[in-house]
């Protein structure tokens, strides 16, 4: 892990669909949008002193791309692949390409969803998962990252 | 559904190597090309006065950022998603957002193909599924739109 | 495909328990009645100068023998096969013996249902599928069988 | 369920090779016959003042048929569908047209014998299952319907 | 089975939550209480002079040696293994070892469940299944040893 | 097996389709019909002094109905099962009734056929199987049967 | 939830061979003792001025008995269930009693191990999942907690 | 197939442990020896004018090699591969060499046992199967082939 | 491996239902008692001058917390955890805790009995296995640990 | 395939991650960067005086139009499809599109990997496969191209 | 089993790559070689007068034809089969012949590695399995031998 | 590797059927023998310096040992094991005793055939594969391990 020296960088990336949060099935993902996790996560960086780098896209290939730059720019990952937990072993292999840390959230408990939703490829490179507790476990993840630099 | 006064606006959707088509096994696809799929949509939509978006994409990152505007932006959305049936989530997540009819069309019986050809996603998202009727499944879903309004 | 000067005789087979349609379920079967759904197809075929034969039975061996006999005398067979779809080889084999074209029709989305109703011998034998339109399904397979034979 | 003061309609249903009972396989089923059967649901229900109708049948369509019938001819219906348990899903369709109580009755414990056995369709659709008590299965069926109704 | 000249001494065991009853999911399991379900089974067993013994444990080791003493003190066993009924291999041990009827109550119709809740190791061993009849099953687990003696 | 005295009964039995036999994929089943393979077989029978029974039906009802007869009427059972080979629980049931030999005939050999077609429900009850041999098998099995009492 | 006035009662449950941490494979589990777990748990409820009932046992009715008593004396539930994660339904069936929030936690990433460690019970009646974090996991699922109820 | 004017040549082979028929198992193979067996082929084939070469091995490699010779010497093959029916993809690998018919036989019912023993290799490349008759099989081989030159 | 000069402590656990060996199913596990096999064990150990402890519980969690002692109390540990060998991930885990030789012991050939014995959670935490020797295979793993000490 | 008088021109296709090569696992993929192989490709191709066309994406739909733009611009297709091996029904899909050989290429031994990188949908759609050989299996996929047209 | 005053003939089978034991994976086989195991059994039958005949074949055909000769010529075998064990239906059948006590022997708990080496067909023609004990496995079963006709 | 001063020795194995090849399937293996097939590999030896062994076997049991030879006598094995890669663990034992390189070679693309033909035991072992370039992937191999070693 990089020394403490230098300011803690931080990568959020989101996966497809989630740009419609707060549209869709509220009563599955909850009514936040993404802007507003994304100023929540700003606020908790802020505090600390961190740079945060919040995305998202729809396309596999952006969430390969940024993991691959995070190996570079970036002192940890948090990750919610939402669709591409299920599918992407590209996202899996670009993963294992890291050495920070990456936690893996997801708002909803996947486990009590369809069975295809069960089997995340994404926690073979995670260090950790959170999962379920809605916009809160990005917080959660920070608090995470938050605690284990210190 | 939209109030009938507005003019009906339907977006077809064709995903990966569709745009291939009369090139590729006529065997299996018929030698119909999109370009002549799309004049004859076009023609059955402008005689009823609808508004028609057709269009293809080999990434599945159009697809569902196509799916996502479709919230706002049509009354109807008429999708082929080709080899994306069988592994996108992503897709059907997208679809999961809407609120309007969903067609999924295949130009081949899938289910007379390769096994891994006969399980869809998206058919979890789909109001109705039209299937193995080539080309003119397309018409058959506008029309099925043309009814479903009427 | 039989030349155009003879009278089109087209078959219509609907399998156990649809003589209960309206009756049962309607949040997933719909309000219509199979005496509607059969009016509506006799308006259909007396508008084109077709011969049409609506038949429903509960047995399997009467969809079995109607669909041989339709070796000699149809043109073209639409099926319901409702619960046999998914557990009679006997009626998959019957259709194999057929030239004229197939039709399977599904009034809900099947594939939105419990696990056993996703699988369906009969596809393996149909030229196409219509599936989740409800009681339109039926229309919608006449005017492919017209669009077929013009 | 219907009002008490009309009396009360039973309809037991028996399914394939029942006919056949006490001279098949003694050391499973028993040694009673389905007559005897029928003779000692007839006492139950007649001291109680109902109508009992008993039938057996070889055919899947003709239990499809008198459990259509039930609808509006019977209070509760028992059913042992014997072979069909395993295979028959317009049975099953059937039974989820009825809105009287379904119990489903089996001579011998199926999951003690061969693993196709172990599986029914018809649990799907049933109030409540007896099994493995022989012929006496069919009386405690009886008797969890006098019970229901006071 | 025992002579008719002593006492019928029947024990009634229920696994885990099932000291809850009444309490937990009474849209699955009915408002009865393991108190009032034991009440009714005490006043039919007192009126045949029946001993009966009704317990509920949550551990499995207290099931499996409550099993074992039933070899020296009881003549029937009515149990409802609630949870171990889909894990425990050693409560099926140690029926195995009992030569008395053994019948396997449960209050719900657990083939309308989750899929896990649908095997049971304790029907291996059981004379016969009450399956789906709520509290009213024990009592009907009592009628049948009831006429099994006489 | 009956004494040698009387006339030996031969009761052969083809399922679902067979009556279609020679019109349906001759590459696969042969350009046989069903009264050619009939007549065979009673030149065979009379050729011995035999009594044949030959019997063809759609019907999975028929079939059980025949075999249950057979108990009484028949010292032998030749049965083609065609489509119920492989969905007959009913059937096997009819089957294990008998105590006379069973021989389980196919036209073609289903090991090369599409997967669904390799299990059969029949084979757990016949005495033997001939597989593959189109209409010959018949006489193979009827041979079979001569010198089984000789 | 219960309302705010009265102090926040928490039980947090460990399964078996948690009483052993430590100890056992620190390189999956990490060095944090149970007691030392407990202290930090113990000091963040003081600092909020909640109650904190912190309990390990071997035995999985323990652990049922003890989730059965918090519907009355917890206001949320923390379980690590270890090793009856994956087999206990007793533990499932108990936690689904509660209308508390209930959240699982695992010290390691159960996903990179065995496959018989992939699955949970327990996430089925999961609030939310903490899965990886070592022992912060239990601070992580305390702080959840914390936001909830602000 | 060869011309009928040269003497038919046909090879039968056995599999593993056929040598010691007779000896093992008696109930399920009958009491027969494969020298039992080769006599009465031999006075079969020598009736016909055939010359019959009958062969036993225990070795894979053997039966592999025997079948290749096959290609220039032997107009038909009847083989029991015995318990290399179930595991040999090179026997079935040079069956597929041949242009001959070939017989596979099996003594037992192979479906009414083990259900490793139910899957065949060999019947892939079988022109036809004769399962069940006990050493009557090979006789019953030899006749089809007598039918089939003839 | 502790040093020669201490005692060696032998610690036997024996599994649910082992208490009653010599009453159950003897055709299965012999017709030792338990107290036979201990008595055994005690003089075998005995004559070697080593401690022994042999305990049997019907309790999962007794088997864990005694596994757990072991690590400071017991030089090796031999096992029969009868019904747990197939459920008890918690045996498995405290298995792991030890760095002692672990000696998982079954009487019967389990993979001679049904599917579910064939699968040992334990045989991942174990040395070695001696399976299916009755009651011999006790003194077969002591003798196995006076081999690996001398 | 092409006359041999104009310039052979191969597509090499590299897929997602690929461009970290050297970076990622080198004891699973080797120290070589994906310039060192397409320097090495180059050099290979100019010293034939073809056409090499190199090129790597993250994104699938990316590989799909390189694919379909090969039915024109390229004469052989060598691809590494890397974590869309095992997830890719639409670059399947257009390989299917092509005429030309395509020869499937992996670094490491995905044999040896992980359950999920056995599988590859391209090889269904590929000439030949090179795997396991790290940065010169491209090397040897164009001496394959090179053997092929001389 | 034998009476006691002849020689106790025993044979020891070893299947394919045990004759380079001591050379393979020695931490998964130990360093014993063979010939160093055969020395040890033979010391062991010297001291006890019995005859041991000791052999290793790579080939399954020695290792079925040696177990045939057991019938005649040995009062027990034991086996180790190697390889073999995973994948041979013929030393199966070979081994059913016998009616001495079989004792099948595994150097190393194969239970620990591979999935396809946890299946063994010998098992279930075995008396008794010593498994993950090295060279002194065969000790072992030579001892359980010497008690069995002491 | 051992060192280049002495002359490289290759063994080049061939499984059951391949001395048939040019016979069989010509349109799957092409029509080169396997005399061909080594006179082009030995050119290619000789060329080089190197020594050749090119064998073929039916017997698995031939090529197990020829494997274990190699461990002395060569530096490199390549292996055709035909239909014994699907079926030997004794092959893939023998060749993880080998350090030198094992190429895995396949004349036809397996993953283009039969199911039961996609799975290798043998590439559990292999180095590298080269599947599906007819007769010169022999050749293919010799260059792979001529760069090898330079």
């Amino acid at each position: 892990m990089p020394a403490a020296q230098h300011t803690k960088r931080v990568l959020i990336l989101n996966g497809p669909n989630l740009n419609m949060l707060g549209v869709r099935q509220p009563e599955v993902y909850g009514r936040d949008t993404l802007d507003t996790i994304k100023a929540a996560c700003t606020t908790f960086a802020t505090q600390r002193g961190w740079t945060l780098d919040f995305r998202q896209s729809n396309a596999e290939a952006d969430l390969v791309t940024w993991i691959q730059q995070a190996r570079e720019g970036a002192d940890a990952v948090i990750i919610n692949p939402a669709a591409y937990t299920h599918t992407s072993v590209a996202i899996l292999d670009a993963l294992l390409l890291l050495e920070t840390p990456v936690i893996e959230v997801h708002l909803s408990n996947i486990h009590k969803r369809e069975d295809f939703r069960h089997h995340s490829f994404v926690s073979r490179a995670a260090t950790g998962l959170i999962v379920g507790f809605g916009a809160k476990g990005y917080l959660m993840a920070l608090s995470a990252l938050d605690d284990a630099t210190d």
